[in-house]
């Protein structure tokens, strides 16, 4: 019953959405002029918060400011700042940022539109830095992708999130702890620890796509049926959208490490290099994971026909048996008046006999052509 | 009834006029001597209109000038002018021109030649950019394209439109209140400018591919039939035209942004690099949506191979039932004499037993099969 | 009927003879010393001829020559000569030619062995350049190459064709009548023009391929037959031997627009980035229709697929409908002597509404299938 | 019996055991600060061993030793010293090892985790190779990767093996009976032969699995079956991760052989020549086997659908032959009161002949269609 | 029949021994120190055979040489000495006469290891190039690669090849009778006859499979089977070695051309300019092929569906036709007691006629759907 079958609601995960919403706000931008602060993402109700952490080997605070003003005081100090906003609805505050921070209104304008691919830019005095962060959605099974954008200045790092999520989480720890050497670095390493913890975050994503690989292959070796197919198209289209995400990561990354900018040290280019080893392995595993899913739909594809072929063998085998069977008894069903063989005493029982050894000769035959 | 389904009128947008019409007048210049000047396009019967703006920060002055000769006041002065030619089918307009701003015969030829691909030439003085603009058409539900040619000299910037369009408009507004930097810019600014409102709207475009897109994808889910077949190939076509203009478009902007032409300042160039950002965002979801497209044909294959098997199955489950219980029948139809069966008090209901058993085990084979 | 379909003569452009021609020549010629001149190509009877052209901005003329030694006089004189020979398959005319303008072995063999791909090659004091000229013959409806070979030196042209075209006529005609500036320019710009000529010619061939692919399409959606296939088989091979030839073309236009050769002035190069322009065109509208002629493989076949679609389906629903009627038949039409249904005075009026209404079951349940 | 042919055990080598549990680690470690030391592969139960060899061209001494701290002695000694770890479970170890070396946390970090692709790094004073090393499983008639992690210093080479293997010990045996150069070169042509080793050990895998597709061409064209789709299947993913493994490794001995390291001396790099050229022909292989593959899955594909033609064809025949003649047969069955033909004396044998005529005929029409 | 015809033996050149052949000897030397030199190739009968012909423009002389130590005095005179060896599996010989020209190890291991790829490497003093010479054995219908080493040096050239073949012949003949330049040129342009005599042979063997080529579109055309399939698939894996040999020797050739080798004159060049050429026509040939057979493939493949729909479209006729009337006929067959129209005078031709116009009318169905 193909029907059940259909609903395998894990499976159908079958959507292009996140995509069409950033495409759909960016025509109707078209026309502005450049440096428009208009927001361009999902509109979200959530407060826009503020944290701003400032350290160096010896001193750390912690704190959430409530105006944008606030973060002046840690534009220049020598300290290390890192200063979070979560939440991009609220344009004012980034234009206040920007503002304080003395960014270019393309900066700007590329913070808040969600549609962009990941990407570097050289400003003078600051680095800016797109990302894209990947996550599932834990009820829809979605892969969700959300900007990031990092702004590296000499003595602080901006970076702007969607919503607030629990990726930096680990590296405000380790700041806070002084794990690690990132108390003793500048704020070259800073936006490092942020990037290297992004493109961590790919294998978390890339492990879950492996699962469902491995499940459907599973799945398409014992029992193909339409909705293994839909699931691999659906695969397919998300492999599709991750790639773009994936491939200009891999420049940004390596433009950072291999640039000439003086806001990177040499000691932060090693982890860079780092940083960048990881890229190339989660575009390879993407390109990996497009390889087999591809052949997957090959192997569904003749997992169709090889069925077709069952179906047909059976209704060969027994049309071809039973056809010319029905003939022969249809044959001694003639009214003639005039036909020996109905008056014959064992007359029935050489049909049948006939009819037997018919049977039996086609099964043979069959049994040859391998076909049984 | 298939009959019906093809008629689906908007989604067979299946037609390759643009591009032939434009390609056999290409043709017929065959043997003409270089720099001749014939109009290659669409005949066209509105007059030619020649609108002169002319400003700097202060000043701010536009008119609709009746002949070319007028444009000569506004050649060399300090102030930005910018000159826009709707209609390119009067050639003597355009050589006047050519004659006035001392453009290269090829380039006049190439203005009103609107089989060109984007392309930028560096000429002594001037910058001479093609690009092309495409709309969707709101009755045939295509996607027309029409040449832009631009020529950028240092104090004029002209700009040659086959037929008078709205996308400038926007453009023109923000000149007029001085919104945004544009009235403190130079000549660069404005070419930009101009390029940028033909890249900004690849993105409607885009749009609406992409709302195609996911129509066609529901259909193919629901219900594959083969008007959804045409659709899809009549996308694929689509898409192979549209890849056409864009990538081009791409080493265009890209020339214009890293080339070392005088006329390009920097403080244009950061807003260059904005421009290909969006081109690059063009060609990505140009080719995001075929392989999207490339992928629903393969499951517009297989769904209709999927049908088969499931109109196989029908056939062979009823054939392998009544067949052999046909026989069954034939076989007590037969008139011999001696058949001692059909004198049997409860031959018949042995038969029907018989029968009836039979069918219930076809039945649970069938089960088994996972073909019910 | 298949069979009538078959026959569409202008459609079964299928051969690859031009090709296998001169590879077989080819392989003949292997074992020569480098430098020997034997002429590979196609027997021809006509008589080779010799035209000279020789004019600068105020004096004009033009000869037929009888022997190649009436072309020294022509070598090293101020004005442009330019000497056309039509017909190559007198390897003696060649070699004298060869000794006239000094030309090394190994041009004179190319100029002889027409299976060169087009190239471009400098030697001390002359250029020489190898081209494809396409066009169709009338008759076959083939396409038809012949390889131009063209010596640039400072004051003289060499253009050697196979046979006597018309493709140069209009720039006989230009020089003659002194139309634009061909008179006013030295020996590279009339190279240029030769140049220009064959490449505009590429458009011709293009226009014809590209009605025969709409052709083609409105073919394949109205009524697809194996000899549209064919059709299609054979437009697919002959665009891999027009790409062929368009793609190396490029790289000869290239190589003299940005080569360093002194013979090439700077006046002209503007032009030759315009063939160049067009060039590029060509190799676009080639892609072009390879990518919509392996689309239409897939349509092909999909609707082909669907047709035996549409066959399974008549044969399943009329087989389904009457194949379990038949068994009821059969059934009544056994010989049992105990069977009371046969004695129910509206018996075969029950039996025949039974199977009225298990029919009309049937055509419902293929209804909501949607089958019909 | 398609049932017992899915049992061809040797061919089912199909799952991605390996690839999926780097993977899964590598997602488990994202979030730690880079530079932690964690094992990340197979967990495993041996202990830990350390060799040294030291050795110049006349001296030679080969120990196990128990501590890491053993190893300082070798460090700067001008012999060469090889000292390989097999087995890389204890984190405790390599993390002395790079004590003693001063090796960068990132290179440890590197050499516990092996999910790593070939790579080659430079660091101050030593280079940081890592390899796979390929080989099958005996039981499994798995391939199987493991990584080898070589560090070159001026006067030591450190190798980290994940297992004990054989491949070393040809070279270990080299050293020993001063074989070939080996004694008189330093470590850079140690650090060569390890490379070597790996690299010619991929032969042996590329070898065995050109066996596995000469076996199944034989398969494929002798009988293909379920099984041999999905060994074909089985195949592709292999190549697949293979390819993963090769292309990096062509990178790495390019870098070293033409990077500018003054570890590498000018003797060496002739060497390394001939390794590149060795992974150049490993590539080579593994492309060509993956043509081989994609084209036996295009077989298959065919070879399917030509065998249901032949079922169609055996089932066209039938039906065609005996339904018609099933009619004539229950046409002559009817109890119509006046059926004259019924009381013809010949008419049994006039019905009889006229079917026999008819079966010939249509043996006839199908002869000459090509189906029998 | 398929039977017969899958016996077309000069079609079924299906096979991979060359490649397996050089590759398993590849993994039996694994582990042995570089520089070892074991013969890996057929394993030959005949005695090796060594060849001097040494020249100048003046001199000439021919000798077929016992030993290897008789080539020491052509080693460095001026005159231009080739020494050819045919026969490398005595490898001793190779041993002595890398002695006597001191060629490095690794040279001497390749010459011997027949499974190179094409290469050019330079040493001090001498150039080594390693080419694929190829050919069809007449008998086996199979092309078969020879390995062929040249070695450049001031004053000889040495040629190694695996077998004597006769493609060097003509060159000896044209030294003997001092045809074309070659007496007056040094080694370079003796190693560039060499080498041009090798890919000119590449012509002869591409002949041969663009009639093989031309031979199946034919075979396909007119009546494709199973083994035309076979032989497709068969052409197509020759195509992937062609094209493994053929790609690197593009390289080979162009790096001889462009190097900076003090060992290649300038007047040489031009020559290897024209060679380099014709590796280009011959790898534009050989993707030529792969496009025309991948093609085939296709049509094969649409082909067999067509012939399959051709199959059903008869049965579906067949069966739609009889199975309804038999349905009449068995309903006429009923023994119920009450039938009227059994009793009517002319109920017997009023049910044939009924039957005739029902079997009419469906053949009309299926003319207007095409199907007749």
């Amino acid at each position: 019953m193909p029907k059940d079958k259909n609903k395998v609601p894990h499976l159908i995960a079958f959507h292009l959405p996140k995509f069409n919403r950033s495409r759909r706000k960016a025509s109707r931008k078209a026309g502005l002029p450049p440096g428009t602060l208009v927001h361009v993402g999902e509109k979200r109700e959530e407060e826009v918060k503020i944290t701003v952490i400032d350290y160096d080997e010896t001193t750390y605070q912690e704190k959430e400011v409530e105006s944008v003003a606030d973060c002046y005081t840690f534009k220049d100090t020598e300290t290390v700042s890192w200063i979070n906003v979560s939440g991009i609805h609220n344009t004012e505050i980034v234009q206040k940022m920007g503002d304080v921070f003395k960014l270019h209104p393309l900066v700007l304008e590329d913070i808040l539109h969600t549609g962009q691919r990941p990407k570097i830019e050289e400003y003078e005095g600051y680095l800016f830095i797109v990302l894209k962060m990947l996550f599932r959605d834990k009820e829809k099974k979605d892969i969700i992708s959300e900007q990031v954008s990092i702004v590296l200045t000499p003595h602080a790092v901006l970076s702007f999130q969607e919503t607030e999520g629990d990726v930096f989480n680990l590296i405000r720890e380790r700041i806070k702890e002084a794990k690690g050497r990132i108390r003793k670095m500048k704020t070259d390493y800073l936006a490092y620890s942020l990037i290297d913890a992004v493109v961590d975050h790919y294998f978390v994503v890339l492990e879950q796509l492996g699962e469902r690989i491995e499940f459907l292959e599973e799945d398409l070796i014992s029992d193909p049926h339409p909705a293994t197919l839909r699931a691999i198209h659906g695969l397919k289209n998300e492999l599709i959208y991750l790639r773009k995400s994936v491939w200009p990561l891999r420049e940004v990354v390596s433009n950072l490490e291999r640039g000439e900018s003086p806001l990177i040290r040499k000691a932060t280019r090693v982890f860079l290099r780092d940083v960048y080893d990881h890229t190339i392995r989660v575009i390879d595993t993407v390109e990996t994971f497009r390889d087999l899913v591809s052949g997957m739909l090959d192997i569904y594809l003749s997992s169709t026909s090889n069925k077709m072929n069952e179906v047909m063998k059976v209704l060969t085998i027994i049309a071809t048996i039973f056809i010319p069977l029905g003939f022969v008894a249809g044959l001694y069903g003639m009214n003639f008046d005039n036909m020996p063989e109905l008056h014959w005493r064992w007359g029935y029982f050489f049909a049948l006999g006939f009819m037997f050894i018919a049977a039996l000769g086609m099964l043979a035959y069959f049994k040859r052509k391998g076909w049984l």
